[in-house]
């Protein structure tokens, strides 16, 4: 079963943690299920979740494409990072043994480069309370059944790097693909985006992750660029500061036009774009001479990081409400420290006061 | 109308500050709104929300009597805690402009012995959405008329402590009355509570801590300790971690028996408890010799902190909602340090797993 795959052994040493139960449920030997083993392959960052399926790009089920694409996305970015950094990502397989599916969470912590970066993928199978049914029946998905339970399918790859250099943006994004069975029928979407959140305006670096991301889209539909672009500057805002988050991206959810293969081109073009948009940007900035002052400014912002995060993230909050989450892969995305000063305001012509203005007003970069 | 304050002037600062707004509606000199000046009394932190009224505790509308026991509060707590320090409170009164009402906000950040350490009163009037007075009768309020927006006044104190060396808890309490005209019909009630954050576990303070507000319920009813410790312990908990945030203390919400004065007589005990159940334990801590090992686990528990600060605490939950709130006064209560690591957990015998014991399995202490 495991021919195929070369293997690191890692304890997990964790109280919570899933392995010992997992290893059942994937039928892994006794002895690696007593040693809490998590797995690593040389083809992806560990074993893929769900057993005997080919991970084919081209066709064949969408749930399978889906997985394909997002532990090709995650082995390519911890690779890319890690060479960068010279340090190597924990690598933790879990699996969820009642409720179906599971994950495979990177993290590289307090790294030379990498203050701390995630790369999540999970595969779930679960049950959608009507609560959660009603909100999405809300955002347009009008065939779902109302007030009942319905069978869901969610798969994805979510990443946050927060570097260490104040001059290195951290980096945010997620692709997913999402199934909900109602009625017999298979209803269907995908969602996604990336975005930058620098601590000191770079224009250089705004612009360049942006026609990244426009060049990623346009062969698409002409009209991504610009609609995502703006939902995603809808969408990071921390509402009770009047602020955004960062630079914005593009951002896009509930996609399930014109079919599920153009969706699943669009986002794997989306997902192939992550590290060209924001890859040059580390090296060009990671060895940038920075002061206490530049430290301190990252730590109040990576502050705001939180607050969004946790008042305002639509998957952080699908996360703390979902029974069996695995909640330190949710949480990988809050960084290492952060910082609250009390009525702490830029002076409006400082670096960090320039940094702001973009933040309450956000721009066109292209 | 000053005559009995001694004024401290302080430039605020602030893009956003009121207090230029706000001079006008309170009736200040343009000399005063051009400073965009702070006020601070020699009676209280500043000058009392409610222009011309009596603040006698004895008797009298309750709104009153209510905004002279949270002034008192704020002014004796502020006074304890900058004689400990040596540092003074930053002084901030503002005013709504446009709703009504207003606070004093009292910050002491980075002084020698707490590390952030915020005062905050508030006396506000507005309309509550149809969705808030829903809530509120799910919660037992089935006097106010569904599906509409009603006027409501609301008063309280709210403060958090964060102390700098490990070894002394955190402390939070708030207490605050509200009111909902509904058909003409005044209706009321009572709320808050105090409970302590350790990092290290110190059974002693905790005995003291809980029987000083045990002794401060008694002579109101025997049973409201046992069981506003419960409400407390079933409160103070981040969901999705399976962990409350401290060792406790007592927490009440929608008091409205026996009578408003009764109610009143209640929370004024409660309030005077503060500094007997808190003082005596920074006072025997705050020398404590530390190490780098406590200082990055107080950092990790002060991320916990804001986990639950941010996703679950009602009153923060309610400042997000209500337009014109000053965040950076809710706000206060975040740590001017956090931390978040990756899948930490403290071996099980090591002091900080004692601690994390208690956390997840609650105690009774007297």
């Amino acid at each position: 079963m495991f021919a195929k795959f070369s293997f690191t052994v890692r304890a997990c040493g964790v109280a919570g943690c899933v392995a010992g139960a997992a290893a059942a449920v994937a039928g892994w030997t006794s002895a690696e299920q007593n040693n809490h083993v998590m797995l690593a392959s040389s083809a992806y960052m560990a074993q893929q979740i769900t057993p005997n399926i080919s991970l084919d790009s081209s066709a064949g089920d969408m749930r399978h494409r889906m997985e394909g694409l997002i532990l090709r996305t995650q082995k390519d970015l911890c690779d890319a990072l890690s060479k960068i950094d010279g340090k190597e990502f924990r690598v933790d397989r879990w699996l969820r043994p009642n409720e179906g599916g599971g994950g495979i969470s990177c993290v590289l912590q307090d790294g030379k480069v990498f203050e701390k970066a995630g790369v999540n993928i999970s595969v779930v199978k679960g049950v959608l309370p009507p609560e959660a049914v009603k909100q999405m029946r809300a955002r347009g998905h009008s065939a779902l059944k109302e007030g009942e339970s319905l069978p869901f399918f969610a798969c994805g790859v979510s990443s946050v790097i927060h570097p260490r250099n104040p001059f290195v943006p951290t980096l945010h994004f997620n692709y997913r693909y999402f199934e909900v069975i109602s009625d017999n029928q298979r209803i269907w979407w995908f969602g996604g985006g990336t975005d930058l959140t620098p601590y000191y305006l770079d224009e250089t670096d705004a612009k360049h992750f942006h026609s990244t991301l426009e060049k990623a889209c346009r062969p698409h539909n002409p009209s991504f660029y610009q609609r995502f672009k703006k939902t995603c500057d809808n969408y990071f805002v921390i509402k009770f500061r009047g602020e955004r988050r960062g630079v914005g991206g593009i951002f896009f959810d509930d996609m399930d036009q014109p079919s599920a293969d153009a969706c699943y081109q669009f986002v794997d073009s989306c997902a192939k774009s992550v590290i060209p948009s924001y890859i040059p940007i580390v090296k060009r900035h990671y060895r940038d001479p920075y002061t206490d002052r530049h430290r301190q400014w990252q730590l109040l912002r990576r502050g705001r990081y939180v607050e969004f995060n946790l008042v305002y993230d639509r998957g952080t909050k699908f996360g703390f409400n979902t029974p069996g989450a695995r909640i330190e892969s949710i949480l990988m995305s809050l960084p290492l420290e952060a910082r609250w000063e009390y009525m702490h305001e830029p002076e409006p012509n400082s670096p960090e006061g320039k940094m702001m203005a973009v933040l309450k007003n956000p721009r066109d970069w292209i």
